[in-house]
Formats: structure tokens, sequence, C-alpha cells
């Protein structure tokens, strides 16, 4: 690998020059205007896949903005990877906000400052840079690589998952590299193995058929956003335990490994508490704040309404309350099987005066790469490698829809390895991203193809 | 009494079509365009208080609509009663749901349909005309009487209370008389007796410092909406006791006597929440719905808003939830006093890790007059001799403001003798007023006067 990691050394300059360029097209994914910026940052893309030496590159036009296909499979007998991310960008407002012009990339210190910096151009460009460095150097890949480059991500990757369920065997993978996530912390390697899932739904309450004033029928009747906040009240015990029947019973229990893992990580809690404008922090007992937000399930309230919400005073007893209550879910619970359990302990609760109403607003799976997958051992490895210390593992509270369809359409292992900061104003004005880990990641990425093309084979068909 | 009877029964043509001048006039006390109304309406009462044989009559203007007062004190040793009503009306939106113009007053059977019929122009009629049958039959009254007409008891009677607070002596009587109230069903005379009070509170609570994303915090912080929930549950129990400590302590005691009179009614419950669409009931134990609505303290959350309410879903963590949270007051609690234990236990039951801000917005004195009060005995017996039929005692759930002002401030019994119907869709297209219940409204009137004028001296100086 010393060739490969001095090309790339050598080349710092010109990598940096070349995301300029790709940082200068507009691509905002959700603003019409844009959509001939789309098909400029596409063709980008495909360009650069074909200098860096894929044999074959391919631009499928889509519903909307076009996804960019790349592939070198010159490598038999060995894995296979596919690279993922999207080079379509958030908007820009609120402009006036911008210490430079979004579009025209700029460096300050360490950090290149431009609308898609950290997400995701900077990312993706890391994996196309890491490919080029393996054919200049050694004329081909130590495995077999894809690549698969959407503009919708921003806007709910929707045309690229109807591509993923019609191009299974196109797409067909042993390990998917995904940059698009965080560094736990500035310059610590990180491999971000697990994400939530969710199950959101809605809770409508109806008491009496019509809004009644409180003076004349106060007393005698149900109130529905009382019965709704009793009910609501009932969702989660004391020690912030979901008291809904059956809820844990799916749920993977965190391992020692994982807790050593997460102690480690030296998370201070106060620090971050104060950043949110919290004295005090509250959850499921026995866990701590990195094990509640990463891999414990979670209820929450997400928006209540009901009767008169105006200004001043109203005495009405309203006919309706809702509420959008939605839970966190970890591996490996089934959101469809927690909406059954849900809307079935809703309705045990209910009083009998009342009507309840329970609908699915949404879902989504959560998603876990054990530590002792290879293509997560390959990543740890080689991000170690390229910064010259230990890779941290940790979990993610949300969910990403797009790393489940394709862990559970294509089975292959996600692992994110993802190079931007939290701090790097992703989705606000200034977005920039440190130019250290960039070329930390154009690292991390050739090492990943070094590593994992020697520990794993591929899939038996 | 039986020539002021018989005088009565032989005017109610004439009556009923005085009764149509007053409707035609479209005094709708919150429209800018009708305030010249407004004062046709004033002076028509004042003509018609002159008419009937009051030797002093004046329109007072104040900031809004002008006050009408009218006295007759020619009985030394005789008790005063005050006689209150209002000449204002609703809008008449929407006018297209109108079966006859809501200013040409329109019969049809034994109704009277126009704007301001039952609310409150028929009623304050009924008063005028009491008055004027003694002097036609008699020469004089039998006690002494005073008018106070507002034009402003649609819009929050603001002036009248200023002029209250200022006229004391003016408006000093032993018994206020008031018809804006409904009988308890057709033909049945009816006296209310007690109104209940209220405090009106605004609890927010905050969270974290700003909105976030339930997927990276959920689990880890406290969900405003969640513990508002959690509070408002703890604020009433299983049997629908208000928890709030020291709660009960002034609240008197339904007697024997009242509750053997609201079971007389025979009051149907089944009806009644068939009628606003419910199957089942509720309420505090121990209590039948007449006298959960009428006579007990209660509790209602009027409103709540927390998080993103829109369609669909949005994974948020609120930094704030808002409920609004009013408590029906009956005698002899104190919405003062109540405030405060609202807020102290408010502040008991919060948990740390949130901030709660209590607000007061509304508050008013809940208002009885004792059974054995001389003008409610005037009162029922009054409506006895009118309709015939014994007087049945009820309380209202609601509060009327402007009955409190005058208990409190001219320390005058108030005797609500409402001849009205719930059913007359007061406030609403095609309001009407029973032409039977306002002939024996204007008998009850006079029976009143004889009946006090004999059972109750003046109030000591």
């Amino acid at each position: 690998m010393k060739e490969v990691i001095e090309y790339i050394d050598s080349n710092k300059g010109k990598y940096i020059e070349e995301l300029k360029e790709f940082l200068r097209i507009p691509s905002i994914s959700t603003l019409p205007e844009n959509n001939k910026d789309m098909q400029r940052a596409a063709q980008f893309v495909a360009d650069k896949l074909k200098d860096a030496g894929l044999n074959r590159v391919e631009i499928f036009q889509t519903e909307g903005h076009p996804l960019v296909y790349g592939e070198w499979l010159g490598s038999p007998g060995k894995p296979t990877v596919l690279i993922y991310g999207h080079y379509d960008v958030q908007p820009v407002d609120p402009i006036e906000l911008w210490s430079s012009p979004p579009f025209e990339p700029t460096i300050v210190g360490d950090n290149i400052f431009a609308r898609g910096a950290t997400d995701d151009k900077g990312q993706v460009y890391m994996h196309i840079k890491s490919v080029e460095s393996f054919f200049k150097t050694k004329g081909s890949l130590p495995l077999n690589v894809k690549f698969i480059i959407e503009g919708e991500e921003e806007i709910g990757s929707n045309n690229l998952s109807i591509f993923i369920k019609n191009n299974v065997e196109l797409l067909k993978s042993d390990a998917v590299l995904i940059s698009d996530t965080a560094l736990f912390a500035p310059g610590v390697p990180t491999i971000t193995y697990g994400l939530r899932g969710l199950c959101y739904m809605e809770v409508e309450v109806t008491g009496p058929s019509r809004d009644l004033h409180s003076g004349t029928f106060g007393g005698g009747v149900p109130n529905p956003i009382n019965v709704l906040a009793k009910m609501i009240s009932q969702l989660v015990d004391k020690e912030g335990r979901i008291k809904i029947d059956g809820f844990y019973d799916d749920v993977l229990k965190l391992s020692k490994k994982e807790r050593e893992n997460f102690k480690a990580l030296k998370f201070s809690e106060k620090q971050w508490a104060k950043e949110i404008g919290l004295k005090h922090l509250t959850g499921e007992k026995g866990y701590t704040t990195l094990e509640r937000i990463w891999a414990r399930p979670t209820l929450d309230c997400n928006g209540i309404l009901g009767g008169f919400t105006g200004q001043g005073a109203k005495t009405v007893i309203p006919s309706k309350a809702t509420a959008k209550i939605s839970m966190r879910l970890v591996p490996h619970q089934d959101p469809n099987k927690i909406e059954k359990l849900f809307t079935k302990y809703i309705k045990k609760i209910a009083p009998k005066e009342v009507s309840v109403k329970v609908t699915s607003l949404h879902g989504g799976y959560p998603v876990i790469t054990p530590l002792e997958d290879k293509a997560t051992i390959a990543g740890a490895k080689a991000m170690q490698l390229a910064f010259g210390k230990k890779t941290v593992f940790m979990r993610e509270g949300g969910s990403i829809p797009i790393v489940v369809e394709f862990a559970n359409r294509l089975k292959a292992s996600p692992v994110l390895m993802g190079l931007g900061l939290n701090t790097e104003n992703l989705h606000s004005p200034n977005e920039h991203f440190n130019l250290n880990h960039f070329q930390l990641g154009i690292k991390s990425s050739a090492y990943f193809m070094d590593e994992y093309s020697m520990n794993a084979s591929p899939q038996k068909k």
C-alpha cells in the first residue's frame, strides 16, 4: 500500500482543485431552476469515475434526477464493494448568513467552505480518488468496485429506492461503503455500525361529537385532551421504560463489548446537556446517554393539538385531540410489529367514554452490522491505518432509510465510514469540510479496499 | 293582582306588536356599522320605560354603547328591585341559514323568530310591560324599581362594569332581577340560583432550548409534550376528584334539599349524552350529572399545543409545549386563591428536567343566592302563580360575570328568572322566543314585584 498512499499524499493539491470544481456546480435537488445543474453534476461524477479508471460508467435517467453508476469487476474471486453517495445538495437560504458565496469554494485554515462540502460531495470524491490512486499506481483494484451516486438524497431518495428494487443483480455486492455520516470527534477514526428504526403513529381521541361550552358541560363529559394526556402518561413508566406489551421482545441487548466501546469514548454528558440548554438529562434507567440515544428504543410525542390554542382564554371542551407519537426502534425490532403492539396497547388503555383512532404515518427498520462482520473489521482497520490511531465504534440514533434498502435488498453489509463532523454546518449557512479529514478519507477508502480484499470472500450465489 | 293580570292578558296582541318594533332594530353591538342602531335601540328602551310610567329615565353615554337607566322610587319603606337586561344582539351570520330575515320578526306557531328574540330583547320587554301593567291598573308599583339595560352584553359588558363601580348609590337595590337565562324545560317555571366561577390558567413547559431531532436526541432528553401530558394526568384522579392541594377547602357542599330538588327534575342523562354524541358519561364519583355540571368544581384542558401538528410526520422533540387549563369553581371558592393553589401544585409536580411557566388568563367568582333568600322565595312564588305549577330550582354551570358584579358591589340578591329555552337558537340562525313564555314572563315579573314587596324589607343603610 506504500505506493498508493504516497500517490495520495503527493496529489493533495490536485484533489482539492478538482473538488472545488465539483462544489461550484449548484446541484440543489429541490429547486426546479437547478435541473440543468443536476445533469452537469451527474456528468461531472461520471467523467471523474471514468478518469479514475472504471471501465463501465453509465448515467441512468430517472423520473427525477439522474443516477450515476460505475463499475470495475476485474478481480474475480474477490469481494465486491458498492460505494454509495450523493451529488445533490441542500438549498442555501438564508444566503445572507454565508461568509463566502456558497458555490464559490473558499479555503479558510483547514476547512473548505461551500454548500455540499461535507454533505456529501467532499465525501463522495474521496472514494473516486482512492480508486484512481490504485489504477495510477497498480493498474488495478484489489477487489471489485461498484459506484452508485444519486441526486435525490436531500429529497428522499425515492428514485434510487425504485432503482435498487429493479436492479438487484446490477448492484449486487458484499459490502456497501458509505461516507455520509460524521466522525465521533475531530481526528477520531469512527465506524458507525448501527442505526435506529422508526415507528411513527398518530392517535386521535374523540369525546363529544362537537365542541362544547366548558361551563355548561364541564364536569359531566369526557374531555379528549385530558384523556389523551392520561393515555400518553401511560406509555412510559417512571424509569423511562416503554409500557407497551411486548415492546422489548425483539430488542437486541447491548453487548458488554459495545458498552465498553461507548464508555471509552469519554463522552461528556454535561457538555452535551449544556449545548441544548438543559441542566438535567433523563432517560431509561440503567443506561448512559450514549446508550439511550444510540442503542435503546424510545418513545416521544412529536406533536400534540387540541382545543383552543390562540392568545387568551376560550372556555371550550373540544370534540377531538390528536397526538403524533413516534418510537425509535433498535435491532431487531420490526416497525410493522411495533405498530400493531402500539395500536393494541392504545386501545387497551383508552377509556370507554371516548373513541380512539390510531394511524401509522411512517415506519423504518433499524439496521446493525455486527462488530464481527468482515466489512466492519476492514473499515475499522482501514481508518486506523489512515489516521494512525484506534478506530471507535458508534451507533447513530436516527435513521438512514437508504442504508436499510441496501442491507435488505442486496444482503450487503453497510459500512458507515463518515468523515464529516456534526459541527460542519450541514444544511446550514457556511457548510464546510475539513481538508485533513478529506485526505484521511481518501486513504481510509484505499486501505478499506486492500483490507477487505484480504479478509473477505464474495457472497455465495 | 287580579286586575293587573287581566290587564296583561287583554294586551297580549299589543305587546307582541311592540316587541316586533324592538326586534326590527339591528342592534348588533360588535359591528361598527350598526352604531346608529345601538342609539336607536337605547332610545326605544328609554321611550318605552317612560311610557310604562317610570318617572326618571336617562340614557348614559359610555366609551362604547349607551346604558339606559330608569327608576320609580315611590314606595318608601319597601324594597328596591334593580332589573337588568341588554338590548344588544349577536351578529346574524351565516345569514343564508335563516328561514326569515333576522330583523323582520316572523311568527310561526307559538314562536317569534328574530335575532335578539330570546337573547335578550323579548325578556327585557317582559319587565317593561309588567311595570306598565301596574301603572295602568293601580297607578303605582308595590315596591321601588330601577332598570339598567345595557348595549354591550354580547361583547363583554366592560362599560357597565365601570358604570356599576362608579354608581353604586344610583344602582343601590335589594335584589337584581335578571331574565337572560333559560327555563329548565318548556312550561316549567325555573329559578336559577347559582352560577359557577372560573379560574383559567396557562401552563408552558420548556425542555431543551431549541427543537431537536428525535433520532439524534430521542431517549436522552426530556420531551416537554410527554412531561406536560404526565402533569395533566396528575391533576384529576381516577374518581374525578381534583388533586390540587386545598382545592376543595372552600367548596360549599350540596345540601340535602338541593340534591332532592335536582333529582326531582327527572333529568334524562341518557338523552343528554345522546345529544352530544356520547355513549358514556363521566365525572366525579358520587354525583349525578346535574350535580357535576351545576354544583361541583371541575377541571378541563381547553387547549393544548406542542411540536409538529401539520399533515404527516416530522421527527421533532419540541422545545416547548403549552396547555390551557381551566377550573370551574363553585361557591365559596375564590379564583385568586385557586390560582395560587394551582400554580403551587404545578410547580410541585413538575420534574426538575424542565422549566415550567404558569400564567393566569382569566378568573371569575362563583355566585349563589341561598334558597332561603327572600328574593329567591319571591321569584319562585311569582313564577308558580304565573305558570300555575311548582317552580324548580336549578343552578347553571357557566359564569355570568355581570351577575357577580351586581351581587358583590351592590350587595343585592340576584334572581335569575330566565324565560328562554336553550333550544331557541340564541347566537345561531333562526333565533326565536316562545310567545307563551313571553306572556308568562310578564306575569311572573308582575307577581314578583307584588310578592317581594310583601316579604322583604329594604337593606339597612
